[in-house]
């Protein structure tokens, strides 16, 4: 049985192995420069703007749903923004998926959020099926972007 | 001359009337609902998650940046979150949306934080050599996803 609860202290190194589970699916691992000292920093440090509710199967760690504090100029408010979803391949298709994006649908109701808003690659076809299942609206053909490194600094002289 | 600088307090209402130039800019406007009040409460409390620089041309507003304080889960660590990018259309092609990209770069570089990052429309032609020529990486074909309303309300059961 899989019971979904916020991640603990300590488990840093375990949220790190999702998060690396997912950049393997993502085929972007070589991005992935986050160690489990950082996590355990970040994720409960006093105020931090992140959090994530992870499922749990047998005394181990099977999915993540990483969200951060976000805000939607649009709507003048603050909303959550699900930074990565993740299920290890093993443990699809029995319903973690959406037992973590339940309890984060509940966890943003809790907080008084209006929305919920996350980034999904355009060819996870899987994907896109799980969230209209869920009721999401999905904006196709849209750019992610960003500036960082020499780049940053060059564009900030 | 056009001036970049902090939005100040009392200034609400000049931002809102940028973004609703990009929203209408977008045909989105039907999803503007934020008010001034909104903007001059969100901006200015204590502890905000977000801030706007903005281009001041002859007294005027003509431009804005707003960002928002994010984290980047592959790198551990916060990041910077640019929310909207908006320059008035007849102030366009004159280097004011460089200036506000700049100052944004200074801001991050400030502030610790190792990129920015944004979400651009795929038909956003001149957009994309615009920020190319900043040094920008561009991922093509990603999807915005969101659920609000009855839909979360729903998941949350």
């Amino acid at each position: 049985m899989t019971i979904v609860r916020p991640l603990r202290p300590g488990e840093g190194g375990l949220l790190l192995a999702l998060t690396r589970a997912l950049a393997e699916h993502h085929g972007d691992l070589e991005h992935l420069t986050a160690t489990a000292d950082m996590f355990e920093h970040e994720f409960f440090k006093r105020d931090s703007l992140i959090g994530a509710l992870v499922a749990e199967d047998g005394g181990q760690l099977v999915g993540c749903a990483v969200w951060h504090r976000s805000f939607s100029t649009f709507r003048g408010r603050e909303v959550f923004y699900l930074e990565d979803l993740s299920v290890l391949e093993e443990y699809r298709g029995r319903g973690v998926g959406r037992a973590l994006m339940q309890a984060l649908a509940r966890l943003a109701l809790e907080r008084g959020l209006p929305s919920i808003y996350w980034v999904m690659m355009g060819w996870n076809k899987a994907g896109r099926q799980f969230y209209e299942s869920l009721g999401a609206e999905i904006e196709d053909n849209t750019c992610h972007c960003r500036i960082h490194g020499e780049a940053l600094a060059r564009l900030a002289q």
